[in-house]
């Protein structure tokens, strides 16, 4: 069974909108900073200088190809969600990210996020490349394996 | 074969992000402002006070349960964005928005929003109906027909 | 000398912007958030049902009528910015909040929020009233004082 | 008497907070929108590849240095806010842009951002210069005079 990473993030006045509730495109912008929160905590970031950059092979990021959300709950003006993190599926040059939104034992919402794994370089588009493995072996704690319910 | 409603939008600097491209969440932002221009050249909004309302039944509106985007290609600052709308599914009580994202005749995303139908009474839940009507005869045009494409 | 209160907050990847910096209007939502963990850190909230409130007399809240800030240094993502709050003039029916920008003992910010106690009833303009005592008492210890460098 | 430069933008529903009105932050976005779409009517743009940038003397941006918006009426989901802009200052390095939100003929708040000219070069902290020539003189129709009211 694996075990989700899990972060926290309060919900600001400027995340709300005029229905009273958090604005559904915040979600995304939460299931980003957990993303960027479990990164962080492994000692990675979105965006790296590794050596193949500092060689000119340009940083590695990771562009979004796909993102969604299931809304169940609304969430509101200073509730702090409980967000987890876990990797559906971390394929050759892509991870795909899902999250799960919580409060008060409430599931909330449901989403994710596929990004793929590219080099950056100034002026040229962004080039798809495999997961180098020392990155790869920091996530692989994260997929939810086969004998996940 | 269905024709779209059409919208435009221009990146604005804030929308971008550091990657020097539009951030994935504005999309998101971008389909709902989409959503609403459809609405409003049909003389309806997303929030209305209808005779129902006036007589206590609470205004209709319409809480998000879905969004999704599948993310092709970036767009950057002072670019301006067709959006197409057509309505994928209109439900008994829900509508599914269809949206693309077209920039120069090439396709940069496409997406999708799918809303439910509700009675917004303060300090209640949101409680679905049967959208009404004089909505559903003014939406019925954007509906993809099963023998498009 | 007024010690001043004090908070962080992790400048998120949604708050750059193409210039690779984070855009400068994330700086007012950055402030609002400071003036809230304050008010939270004392109980009390921008948003609140007191007595009067549940009698009818409409929700006390707190309406901006000035904001400015001056950018000296850019804060860019990741970086954990520590945002000091201070209140520069505490008047009958108005606060002034300072906030004080610091990154590694160096000074990125400051800037200033005005805001008015008001009434709010639905459906009326906010009425400006008298900010309550136990209200008062409370944001009084942050009060810089003319003693204040 | 100076004519100002005139530019809209619709209040979305993304702009708008649980406070039912459009968020203090988003008139310092629009402000920045009116100031982009000045330039852009005068064929300039707030980063700009000219001669020197070209030779490898960084691009031309104008990083900001104050904002300020006093706020008097809000504005609500659907306005059409009337955007004005006038220059106040064209110093020798830097811009200081005034805002006008005018809704029905009504005064909503008025604000200013003040910008330096300055060279980009990658890895650089910016660097002031003067405005170039051609520049200044497409700002300067919009410079308010000594006569003004």
């Amino acid at each position: 069974m694996t075990t989700p990473f899990r972060t926290t993030r309060r919900v600001e006045f400027s995340d709300t909108d005029a229905a009273g509730i958090m604005h559904f495109s915040a979600f995304f912008r939460f299931m980003e900073q957990a993303e960027h929160d479990l990164l962080r905590s492994l000692g990675l970031s979105v965006v790296m200088a590794d050596d193949v950059a500092k060689a000119g092979g340009g940083k590695l990021s990771w562009p979004r190809v796909h993102a969604d959300c299931d809304f169940r709950v609304p969430a509101r003006y200073e509730d702090v969600l409980e967000i987890e993190v876990t990797i559906g599926r971390l394929g050759e040059k892509s991870a795909n990210y899902q999250f799960r939104f919580v409060l008060g034992g409430k599931e909330l919402a449901t989403g994710e996020i596929t990004s793929v794994c590219c080099r950056i370089i100034a002026g040229q588009p962004p080039q798809s490349v495999a997961i180098p493995e020392w990155f790869r072996a920091k996530l692989s704690p994260f997929v939810v394996s086969a004998t996940d319910g």
